[in-house]
């Protein structure tokens, strides 16, 4: 309940104090006020107004020292350079809370920034919770709350809104207008100097009024703390986010629309994906999801059921079905049986079930109620073309009667325009979501059964893993004392002996005499590998030797890697060679790296080995701390996961142990913020173990 | 000129027989009567109705014999069985081209089928042009002709639609009322028995009054037949297509709707591209492109500038283009100078353009003025979000306005819904496309873009290859003589050969002895390759040894292969080894297969060699023939492509090379339609050249 306390003040205002309003009816802050007034706002309102005098019929302030009593909130409508004086004033009226509507600031460039941070240093001074600067304002619908400079008024729902950008706030609100859409709650973020979208996240994961939480975001300021708040949110209402900014080219257009910095794509889907954020690529589906979540129950498994009136709309939802990981339910014995019995012998009676294109409304009925019995089913979806025989607000009537004595969500997809249009708005009307085509159903029944698994997902573990931290610390502190950030190898492997990583045999040797002894020491056969600290990428000069029997063959590759890397890199120090026990010839190799992401921390990947998975982005990314869920997660996520299956009769190799090496990275990053960069590249894995045979690390 | 004389009697018909009107209202055939009557057909009208009279006030004919003079066109509207016996009066009287509306014929099963191949045997016979049976009917808004059942009537535009699905027709004229969308033909193809999508496309593709094509498929009736009618239409005018099935659940539901056998998708894909026909994934996108190409120029480039109210919905556009493969062009320095004039100074002037949330329509004009003169730019996207500021319906004028004095393509995306309503209805009434999101409009840019540089493409050049035709002719006419599909390792290293397959020198052997003697004939280093002709694949077996560089390795490698293979197949025959010289070690793998699809023909693929590609789906297909430009995009669309390309300082393969052994074996292909399938796995191929060292080769 902290979150509520803190933003109590900001919501659920008893008072407000309008900063800038005026005689002049273009002032923004005469908009606020009148759309206070006209959202039937209870509380009291202090507008303040130089000149003094009645405005709207309510009596001004002509300054903010004399209103009577402390408001609750206050919002500042004035030029830039007037503002950091009202929130002062402000702040000596005792207000809790400020949200501040004028823009100009971190957005325009340093001079903007630097008052911007002192606005925000000022609020945190005073314990004052700050919206803004360059916000639309907010919305609570429960109490006639409308503090925006917007021009529509949305309806009372049981939808959230938070946002960004302002002007898309715009949209949405006209949008929502037409499409019969209700809403909550409705924040504009601004610049987030005060309140930022986690603070938003926790207030409206507690609303009562809120069942669906809807986001636009540009960047995010604390990915731990977003993560964090954000999970807490998902296990008890769907939270679906758009996330602007995703390639280069918008990520280049956001920073020169809020001056901030984007942080990394992946680590932010990733994030989102560990939170349990429904992420979606357009705002057309976020609006589909928006209105399928708050208006049907979740589907408790991934078997649907289309019914039709024409065949082409059932094959087209069929294919959306499958790229939608979605499952057409196969009908039972007792649902087949009455569909034989209640359809003409032309129609299709497996799923997609085709009633044909003469079907009237009472064919729909019969249909759908045996669907709507039928346990294998966990949702439905109807689809309604105009033929010459459809009878259009008849059979929305039967999906509204239907819906009503069912538990199933239930979808419709009306194809057309006028003559579809009058069943379309009694089913929008009754709750049923209507889409103009069957796709942005399928896509939004998919979305719900994921988040179906995800509320029924097992209770996250997180694990501490065994390790010899006070050793890894002893080696870290003393080489940052060094000013050493790139590890040499006997380091590294030190701290990878701590957590317990399985590392083969390894000598660093200087001459070739110093390998065979080394070699014979190990055991044959050998691994040969070049060290120098000039090339960090020994693909790049052919420095591997790998499989060597002899003490001969030790010898050539000794020559080779070295006067090859000499002839390569002509100004390299060549500081010798590791030599390695073999690891297991036939094992698959993956890759483990460990990053740090400017927003959102400890990034881990997995992947296999070779340019093959960069290229094809086949790379998987989880934030760490890593739960058990995680890892079994990250390495089932890559497209080549049947490569470590096994395919064609393979043994699947060892998959326990490299989820084991994960969790030690997990823990490594969680136990030393100074580790800046860890690659264990390659990773040797078959159905026995598995083995680092490589390692990098960075601190810093 | 032919397709047009062929369904000239369908689309332009002087006179019309419509068989099956009566006196109840009810009947589908009156409802043909009347929308052509509605529709204000010029033509004349020879009803058939056995009791005689007038229907709507039309004299009727008792019997079809009775008719004056030979109809162009017979519509039948009969029960199933009535259906052959009036084809055959109709043929009797001469009549051109008939339409069967009525169903229940090869959707149905075997009868049907059956009564089905009897009607299109007739129509062949008599040479009469046949749409149907199962079709909605066809529409040509140029002469007033509906004669379809449906109900919503078109208006007047540049757009021809056809569909495998009537009851989406339905849909689809109902979204084109509303959508304010005119075309100028409309054919419901039905199950057809008679004329199928190719004949359509290419009459459509001479029809001075369309525009634009777009189409609904289920299947493909002729594959290659297809291919060439729809690159001849391509040529002249955008087709896009949206093909269903393509994937498992929607072919399923394909085959139980139509009963037709959904072809590969990979092949359709692969067609649709060789065609130049834009295939789109959803019903959505159909609609969206098809606006755009009717309404707009195509952009001559790839360089689009977007222009917004709003900075958030500027960044999603950012997101969309990169995403599109769409450039943000870079503003000239002229235009910067102008923008930095005119718009305020936290206006973003470098692309996109935000003219932030307080403009007003002057900001607009005076922004996209520039723009429009600016010849970095080939593409304009205006956003507008509903602000308070915003005049949204003098903003619709002002990007008229610049449309008409401006040569680029011009795109709206007005956001939002009743606010934003009557700019946007200005804006599709003027031809301006607006959507109401920026994702579609970018997705119809970028498909503009590319049907311009599809337009614009080399002359195709069709290359006839260097081969010994008769030598591989001889060889497989013998091997078909004596029933053997699979091709024995000499047959098949015998056709390599005729057809100039760069194959490494190899020698079947049937002992260690002889393997030793034929390496020592070849030169060390050799490789050894296990022959079984129950063992397709020795990846399975371990059934390579590699680089062999003295006989007692060639001889420990023989026992080692041999002796594995007859441990894991026990019941295999072992026919012996290949001895192999050793192509170049750090060579690429690539593989060439070609197959034969039973509705494409000849489907040729590329991909790198390894289990990767194919669980990553990382191969390109076309169709044979291939052009010089279909080897050079076949080579070059894989993800992989930087692999060959040569990453991090490596030397590009010998690109060339590869493309030379796929002009082979497209040569193959159209020379021997026998050859069932071709695999050339793996292709070594380094910077000098390539070698195919492994090849398999069924024919039947």
């Amino acid at each position: 309940m902290q979150a509520d306390a803190h933003l109590r003040s900001l919501f659920n205002p008893d008072s407000i104090a309008i900063i800038g309003v005026s005689r002049s009816s273009h002032k923004l802050g005469n908009v606020i006020l009148s759309n206070l007034i006209a959202a039937g706002y209870k509380g009291t309102i202090f507008p303040v107004n130089p000149a003094g005098g009645e405005i709207l019929g309510i009596p001004t302030f002509s300054d903010i020292s004399s209103i009577p009593k402390p408001p609750d909130l206050g919002i500042i409508v004035l030029p830039r350079e007037k503002v950091l004086p009202a929130m002062k004033e402000l702040a000596d009226a005792n207000v809790s809370a400020i949200c501040i509507i004028t823009a100009g600031f971190r957005e325009t460039g340093r001079d903007g920034f630097e008052l911007e941070m002192k606005m925000a240093e000022l609020a945190r001074r005073k314990g004052i919770t700050l919206l803004g600067p360059n916000t639309l304002g907010l919305i609570n619908t429960a109490i006639g709350l409308d503090a925006t400079i917007a021009q529509a008024k949305p309806a009372k729902g049981s939808i959230a809104f938070f946002s960004q950008s302002g002007a898309l706030c715009s949209a949405i609100l006209d949008w929502a207008d037409g499409e019969d859409i209700g809403f909550s709650k409705f924040i504009s973020l601004g610049n987030k100097a005060g309140i930022s979208e986690a603070d938003v996240l926790e207030s409206l994961g507690e609303d009562p009024d809120t069942k669906v939480i809807i986001g636009y975001l540009e960047s995010v300021d604390d990915g731990q703390k977003f993560l964090a708040k954000a999970r807490a949110v998902t296990d008890k209402k769907p939270v679906i986010m758009i996330k602007a900014g995703t390639t280069q080219a918008g990520a280049r257009a956001t920073s020169s629309h809020t001056g901030s910095i984007a942080g990394s794509v992946v680590a932010s889907t990733a994030a989102f994906k560990q939170a349990g954020i429904i992420q979606v690529e357009s705002l057309e589906s976020l609006f589909d999801l928006a209105r399928a979540f708050a208006e049907q129950p979740l589907p408790k498994g991934p078997n649907l059921t289309v019914v039709t009136n024409s065949g082409g709309p059932g094959i087209l939802a069929a294919d959306a079905c499958e790229a939608a990981n979605l499952h057409l339910a196969r009908p039972s014995t007792v649902t087949l049986g009455k569909l034989t019995e209640a359809l003409p012998p032309f129609a299709a009676i497996y799923n997609p079930i085709d009633i044909i294109g003469d079907a009237k409304a009472e064919r729909y009925r019969v249909t759908l109620e045996a669907v709507a019995q039928d346990e294998m089913t966990n949702a439905i979806l109807v689809l309604l073309t105009p033929t010459a025989s459809a009878e259009i607000e008849a059979t929305a009537q039967v999906i509204i009667d239907v819906a009503q004595t069912c538990d199933k969500p239930i979808f419709a997809s009306f194809m057309g325009d006028e003559r579809i249009g009058p069943g379309r708005d009694m089913l929008l009307q009754a709750g049923i979501p209507c889409y103009g085509y069957p796709e942005p159903a399928i896509r939004a029944i998919s979305a719900m059964h994921a988040h179906y698994q995800w509320e029924n997902r097992p209770y996250p573990v997180e694990v501490c893993f065994r390790r010899d931290k006070g050793r890894a610390e002893r080696t870290i502190k003393q080489l940052l004392k060094q000013g050493i950030s790139e590890l040499p190898f006997s380091d590294a492997m030190n701290i990878a002996l701590a957590y317990e990583l399985p590392v083969p045999e390894t000598r660093l040797v200087r001459t070739s005499d110093q390998a065979v002894r080394a070699a014979k020491k190990l055991g044959y056969p050998v691994a040969l590998k070049l060290v120098s600290p000039h090339i960090p990428s020994r693909g790049d000069v052919d420095g591997v030797a790998l499989d060597l029997a002899t003490p001969r063959e030790v010898r050539d590759a000794w020559l080779d890697i070295t006067s090859r890397a000499q002839r390569k890199r002509p100004g390299a120090y060549i500081a010798g060679c590791l030599v390695q026990t073999m690891g297991p010839i036939k094992a698959r190799e993956v890759v483990i790296r460990f990053t740090q992401d400017p927003q959102f921390g400890p990034l881990v990947s997995f992947s296999l080995a070779g340019p093959s998975s960069e290229i094809l982005g086949d790379i998987s990314y989880r934030l760490a701390p890593l739960t058990l869920q995680d890892v079994q997660d990250i390495v089932r996520e890559i497209k080549s996961f049947p490569l470590l299956r096994g395919i064609r009769g393979e043994e699947p190799v060892n998959l326990a142990a490299i989820e084991d090496i994960l969790l030690s990275m997990s823990q490594m990053a969680t136990d030393f913020p100074e580790i800046q960069e860890v690659e264990l590249n390659p990773i040797l894995v078959d159905a026995e173990g598995a083995l680092v045979t490589d390692l990098r690390l960075t601190i810093g």
